[in-house]
């Protein structure tokens, strides 16, 4: 734990400055935006995040492992036994960033043989900070939070996201048909991250999606340690870890999670 | 003009107290919720800041009518030739509201012979101000605001909705579908007022969905002073005039209005 609590300081300084650079580059409207893999849109604040958050983990320590959406994202990582490993996403949301929207994070994950560790959400344009350490529970801006308490399906909110690549959206389609017709509602905020922390936070009652590891990294163990069960809603690729595997990933309150799982087979 | 000034001025004075009303009730966790048809909540908070913004206005201007979303939903209203109508939501958001998200605004609207003259949208947790008066163009916190200058529908972000009663899904998820595999991606923050005023200011390049004239009052001249064009992507009913009929309600920036129309017929 006291290595833990030291890696926590250390990614909520980090976390901090990123949204820092977030803010500013919005308020001086100086970023580019481009798009690799055909629509999947990037910005320079990206990569200048990225660089930041990568360079400090190197310089504080040298011996773990880091596994980035910008930089690193084939890394094949977190086997049993290996170093720490921190997953990070230096902006969750670029879609929002560049379009001026407010549901922006920065979003640091660590693990440790192939487990979730803590994890830090920081979301500047909405003032809110999410962290959670391994069996201490989670905090937004330093108060402690808890999942919902419903237990409803029909009055359950529930968070959802949509992939760049159009091929898998016949099947997607269709599963947020049945959650509309089964639930209050969906939201689609745009940033997984902060999806995760709704739900943590009790804001949201559930969040499914299939997102890749940087974006689940850290708000996993945030909503997990506010009391959510999490798990998938359908199949998962083998080769990640399953602690790092957003396919198919589905987070709620415990009352409704069965449910849920159900509606989206 | 002159009246208009001073009615702009008596609306944002309104909408400055609503917000307060919204912002001490959650932070005292006060509120009550309730269900009214069905399954649409509404909050004690709804029907105290309705009493407030009702009992202002008749005191005020004794002469004009109200046209409310608590209070007077069934209303005819915005003839030819009638009193000045004041058309109100007083929280626009309930089911954000109750849930803790800060997607929430109160909505005001003028209309004078069915036309719209004005429009105030204050979203207190997120500290905006929005408003346009006819022919002035649209504001928010008092500077001046236009929608993107979007012309490629594969980059545009879309704000939809989705109605309390389920029974029009089977025709709506399609149209989603649609818009997913055509678009650049989908938002869903829960609240029409400041979906359409996301399109005024930029952040989002069009929104539709068919919602009430209280949803739209205020948002529709805010969007339209902004730049956007607004219409409809399929039948209206007669009843209302058109200046306040949600139904099938599309608005966007004016290069992409005519393929998303196409898109969601």
């Amino acid at each position: 734990m006291a290595a833990l609590a030291e890696y926590l300081v250390f990614a909520k300084k980090l976390a901090h400055h990123a949204g820092v650079m977030m803010l500013e580059a919005r308020q001086s409207s100086t970023f580019e935006s481009d798009y690799k893999s055909g629509h999947e849109l990037v910005t320079s604040v990206d990569i200048a995040v990225d660089d930041y958050l990568c360079s400090q983990i190197r310089e504080q320590y040298p011996e773990h492992d880091i596994f980035s959406e910008e930089s690193t994202p084939d890394l094949l990582i977190c086997g049993e036994n290996s170093a720490p490993v921190w997953v990070i996403d230096p902006i969750d949301g670029t879609v929002n960033f560049a379009h001026g929207l407010p549901h922006v994070a920065v979003s640091i994950g660590l693990y440790i043989n192939g487990k979730r560790q803590l994890g830090v959400v920081e979301a500047p344009f909405l003032g809110q900070t999410y962290w959670a350490v391994l069996g201490s529970g989670a905090y937004c801006n330093d108060e402690k939070i808890s999942v919902s308490n419903q237990e409803n399906l029909r009055n359950a909110l529930v968070a959802t996201g949509f992939p760049y690549r159009k091929e898998t959206l016949t099947e997607l389609v269709p599963k947020v048909g049945r959650i509309l017709e089964h639930c209050q509602d969906v939201r689609r905020n745009g940033s997984a991250a902060l999806d995760l922390c709704a739900v943590a936070h009790g804001f949201m009652d559930a969040y499914y999606e299939s997102v890749k590891p940087w974006d689940m990294a850290a708000g996993a163990i945030i909503a997990e340690e506010a009391g959510a069960s999490i798990g998938h809603f359908g199949d998962i690729r083998k080769e990640w870890p399953e602690a790092l595997n957003g396919d198919c990933l589905l987070v709620s309150t415990p009352k409704i999670y069965e449910q849920l799982a159900s509606l989206l087979k």
